[in-house]
């Protein structure tokens, strides 16, 4: 187990009608004038964007927006948030949304404190701070972000996506409210739920020896994913099975079950490789690519943890032999995949074959990927042919 | 699941050598005159106490000195911490040991900002609305002390063990060393383990439906103790037992498996029952408790709960009838406390058969404990006479 620093800001407020809190925690963190973000028109017809906007007014705290922001949101809409910022004076912003609207609101947040192209804070180019403070209403169990630092985002004239990590992005605050979620549709439902198990495996998949509480804090996350993926797909409007997807969202990627050890992350920048050159949602690049990553990097090295896996995750029995019962649970983890609706295959998404030698090498242009097995392009290559 | 509002600003350093931020931490959180509170001789002996002062001369922080706190902390050592902090003019408590040091430093900080006698706070006569800032440096895996607004004090003379509750009673943060904990000895590991299981079972036996995750990850912090408490117990210095069993215990009961729920602490009241009359060791009475509260408690109604136990916990084979995996899972907990040397009946702790019935009055005289069954005096008594 690794030392570690645990510091978790971001106040969740958890729960059915939890959005009357907006106005006062804005006002609480000093917001006086907001940037509302938000994405699709599902949060204005389902009335969430009322609601927010009405606690705004509420306590007198005047706000602009900024709407229509893209999956995979683009560097564009946060040159344009920054603009906004900039314009009207705003010192606080508060994103209404999934993943997506929630890591373009953190670079607008940084942005805002940066003189040049905001881009320039992804490749690194440019270095900032402070942020301005944040403070998020999510409509999607997915990316983790409402409790994170991390914002990614991709630039379609240069074809990359590309992330940051700064502790001072966290959220001040996050509404969870279950029932924001009802109205999401199957196949987001279904993309979700493999970006949170992804979440957890990248975590599960270290090289730190005896990070034991950790890696069953992980199963917990996974086997909930599980249990209630198919429920929500079936009963959109399961509270129990939204909370329950939620709430694992959420931990999936606060940094509980990283801390103490290093994760693996391969198959994320693989997957952020393909979504540079295609629109491709996470969770489908993922869930695809996944299964093959764990074929690639089966070995007697890793055995044991693929093995721990399949029996505390998929019920493997114990009897089965170790590498048979790890084979065992990467099909399994294929299969469900496949049961929530995902494709296996690159193909499926249109990605042709003779691109992915450019995707492998946008992959690793900043390095070899991964920890629990080194990936250099020739061996992402190899894993993208697999998956192709 | 239950709404509920998260809110963690302990930040935790966590690792070998981590008392190195110490002193920049103290400075960081306005502390220009301390109060350092410790217990036994071990601090000393260990050079634990030396390399937390020399941390603090070593930013010029003066600092004034509380030894000698007991276990089951007592109210007059409250009372003589206040009484320094108002002489000398002290604005930041430094705690360096297990739970019952850290819960003495919170009543000594909740005190010092209440004009009469700091016991008032407990019996809630008095009431506070802020507390002095406090940072933890832990030397024992137990309580949890170290990342929640707890603090359990024991009046002697009223024979009364009672708790507070407060936000701003959690530490800023802690120092989490497990070298620190190599020399803790076998029957304080033992204990250490109990009360790390006991505050997941409290936790887990909660009536609200649907917290699946929350459940999930009670489990993950009760199998890293099925897996290291025997370990740490035979070989003190293992590293990844003592860091494990910590970190199991910071999120035993930073309030992670609460949220959604609410625990039951039926068994936790009965044993602060026994302790105001006798200085049994709290994991001692807990051990000795929690497998008669579970007896008593098990009905076709709790069915499903122990049921899950046993066989995510114990193992118990699916095949077997619900109700007698229920019962196995019971008699495993209690040969599992049996295996650390655990006591199994109150007569082995000294506890006199005649006291029975004063305890239950103790235990129930803010009313009737537990949520997952409600107990009153007479069904205390009942679980009493089945522990004798």
């Amino acid at each position: 187990m690794q030392n570690f620093k645990l510091s978790l800001p971001t106040e969740i407020f958890f729960g059915k009608g939890q959005i009357k809190v907006l106005g006062e925690q804005v006002k609480r963190h000093g917001g006086t004038r907001v940037l509302v973000c938000y994405g699709s028109g599902r949060v204005k017809q389902q009335g969430i964007y009322d609601a927010v906007t009405t606690k705004l007014t509420g306590k007198e705290i005047p706000f602009h927006e900024l709407g229509g922001i893209a999956p995979n949101p683009r560097i564009t809409s946060i040159r344009e948030g920054v603009r906004l910022v900039k314009e009207h004076g705003i010192d606080f912003i508060v994103a209404i949304g999934g993943g997506s609207v929630l890591d373009c609101a953190k670079g607008i947040a940084a942005g805002a404190r940066y003189d040049g192209d905001p881009w320039d804070l992804y490749t690194k180019k440019g270095e900032i701070r402070s942020a301005l403070p944040l403070g998020m209403v999510l409509t999607l169990a997915a990316t983790g972000s409402e409790m994170n630092g991390t914002s990614v985002v991709t630039n379609l004239e240069t074809k990359q996506k590309l992330a940051i990590r700064l502790p001072f992005l966290k959220p001040r605050f996050s509404v969870l409210d279950p029932t924001y979620t009802f109205t999401v549709p199957p196949d987001q439902t279904a993309c979700g739920t493999v970006d949170i198990m992804s979440h957890a495996y990248e975590q599960y998949f270290s090289t730190v020896p005896g990070t034991f509480l950790s890696d069953r804090l992980g199963e917990a996350v996974l086997k909930t994913c599980l249990h209630y993926g198919p429920v929500a797909l079936k009963e959109p409007e399961n509270y129990e099975a939204r909370a329950n997807l939620l709430w694992a969202a959420t931990i999936g990627l606060n940094e509980l079950l990283t801390y103490g050890k290093t994760g693996d992350w391969a198959t994320h920048m693989i997957g952020h490789g393909v979504a540079a050159h295609y629109d491709v949602t996470h969770g489908v690049g993922l869930a695809i690519l996944f299964p093959h990553w764990m074929n690639f990097v089966l070995d007697e090295r890793s055995l044991d943890k693929f093995h721990a896996l399949a029996r505390n995750l998929w019920g493997v029995p114990i009897s089965m032999e170790p590498m048979e019962a790890a084979r065992e649970g990467i099909a399994r983890t294929r299969q469900f995949f496949t049961e929530l609706g995902m494709p296996a295959r690159l193909r499926e998404v249109d990605v042709a074959e003779e691109m992915l030698p450019t995707i492998a090498k946008t992959a690793v242009e900043f390095g070899a990927v991964g920890v629990y097995r080194k990936l250099g392009e020739a061996e992402v290559l190899e894993i993208l042919r697999k998956a192709w």
